[in-house]
């Protein structure tokens, strides 16, 4: 079961269109969120729905729905949704129609589609994942707009790679889906926000670590040291947190998912309940 | 007067909708090329329509349509439009609803907008015009996909400037909407094919260039050295030849647009019958 909101309405997601003039067609103006639920409660929706609409400010898109207005229309989908199962909610705005004074966006477009919930396979956390490794960063790294081409292209270079890794000039930032972190000599190091995309998860993750007295550095790590560093592993929303255990020709650590990383994966676990909403 | 083809009809531009479930929404998975016309003739067709079909290879789309279909939507297209004004052609594929094996879209949709063609105003060729550096290189060079976000966002940071500049790590690659080219001691430098997006009016221009003897250097020129160069200039389909007299806070030359440049605008004009179709 897959529904769409727009406009006002509810209504069966491959029964909604939107006009050709829109700028997330004609140029690819247009960010997204996406909420999931635990229980059927969704997973820290103020968080992305205040960065949905930082997201939309990065792209000179003029929102005018408040955040309050958004939580019910992802409370009442998630209702209208069939069955008991957990539900992924991706919440769009796009650039719309009309584009003035070279800079924005004045008018844009709201649609929300809501749908089962599918959950990666649980082999990848049994035996880790490897990344492709790519030269290059996102051009804007702060907004989460719908462009992952290069996200999504990386399969006909590495087809058993699960995600592209950006290593703009050999320094890892994020990967094409998700947020990335090695761990080195007892320390967790991820690339900080001014640089990727401030990821939910990681937000959570970053909480939690420092709670628990768990050695954190924020800066950019080089794939020269990931080749020496023990573990590795990507978070992300749908996916928490996912051992990484080869980027490119380089093996993490002894090739298997490592004990940190097993142990940090609990500790978010045991955390969820403090986010749902 | 503004029309679309799609699935095989010509239809007003303001009827013509994409379902949402097409990638080019939901992912910006969506290539474009354009065409435009001198007296009614669509000008480079095959090369444009050519790369088109590069672009959508480089994004893992399976396009399913030939050039010459392809020429013939375009051609009627432009006999649909009314009066003798010249025509503005956008062709669009797209990542269609499908996504298999993690890298491929088998199933594109096509759609083809024709409108009257706007020239920029003549006052930008006899002033120049200003550039945006940014620090940024666009993902992926080699395909013209509809990610025009960083492309469509500085005038936020900058509003006098036409367009951005891409200048990762100092070095520049091309413009948001067009290739760069820097006149220094006499010789044309510009980037090479392999980091940017193969311009059209660029590739005529290099020919030309190289049939009237004029030096010719592809390199990556440095924000630097375009300090100390005499002339600069953007090229595209619309624009032709426009001179950049600044860049950032760099002022190019004497701060006004360069003789070379002229020299080098009126051959192209006088080039264009050659490669109308």
């Amino acid at each position: 079961m897959r529904l769409c909101y727009m406009d006002g309405n509810f209504l069966p997601f491959d029964r909604a269109a939107l006009p050709l003039s829109d700028h997330i067609i004609l140029r690819g103006i247009g960010v997204f969120d996406l909420v999931r639920t635990y229980g059927r409660r969704p997973m820290m929706m103020t968080y992305h729905l205040e960065r949905l609409l930082k997201s939309a400010s990065a792209l000179g898109i003029e929102n005018k729905l408040g955040v309050e207005a958004m939580k019910s229309i992802v409370r009442e989908g998630i209702g209208r949704m069939d069955g008991d199962g957990e539900v992924l909610v991706n919440f769009y705005i796009t650039g719309g129609d009309n584009f003035v004074d070279g800079c924005r966006f004045p008018d844009p477009r709201y649609f929300v589609s809501f749908q089962d919930l599918v959950l990666p396979d649980k082999e990848l956390y049994v035996k880790g994942v490897r990344l492709f490794p790519l030269d290059r960063a996102r051009l804007m790294p702060s907004a989460k707009s719908i462009d992952y081409s290069a996200a999504l292209a990386k399969n006909s270079v590495d087809p058993g790679a699960l995600e592209v890794l950006y290593c703009p000039g050999g320094g890892i930032t994020e990967a094409g889906h998700s947020s990335f972190f090695m761990i080195k000599d007892g320390k967790v190091v991820t690339a900080p926000d001014d640089v990727v995309l401030a990821g939910t998860t990681r937000s959570l993750l970053l909480q939690i670590l420092t709670e628990n007295e768990i050695d954190l550095e924020l800066r950019v790590p080089s794939l020269e040291e990931l080749s020496e560093a023990q573990e590795a592993f990507i978070t992300g929303s749908v996916k928490e947190i996912m051992p990484v255990v080869q980027v490119g020709d380089i093996t993490v650590g002894d090739g298997d998912p490592g004990e940190v990383t097993g142990r940090i994966r609990k500790l978010y676990r045991e955390n969820i309940p403090r986010w749902l909403e």
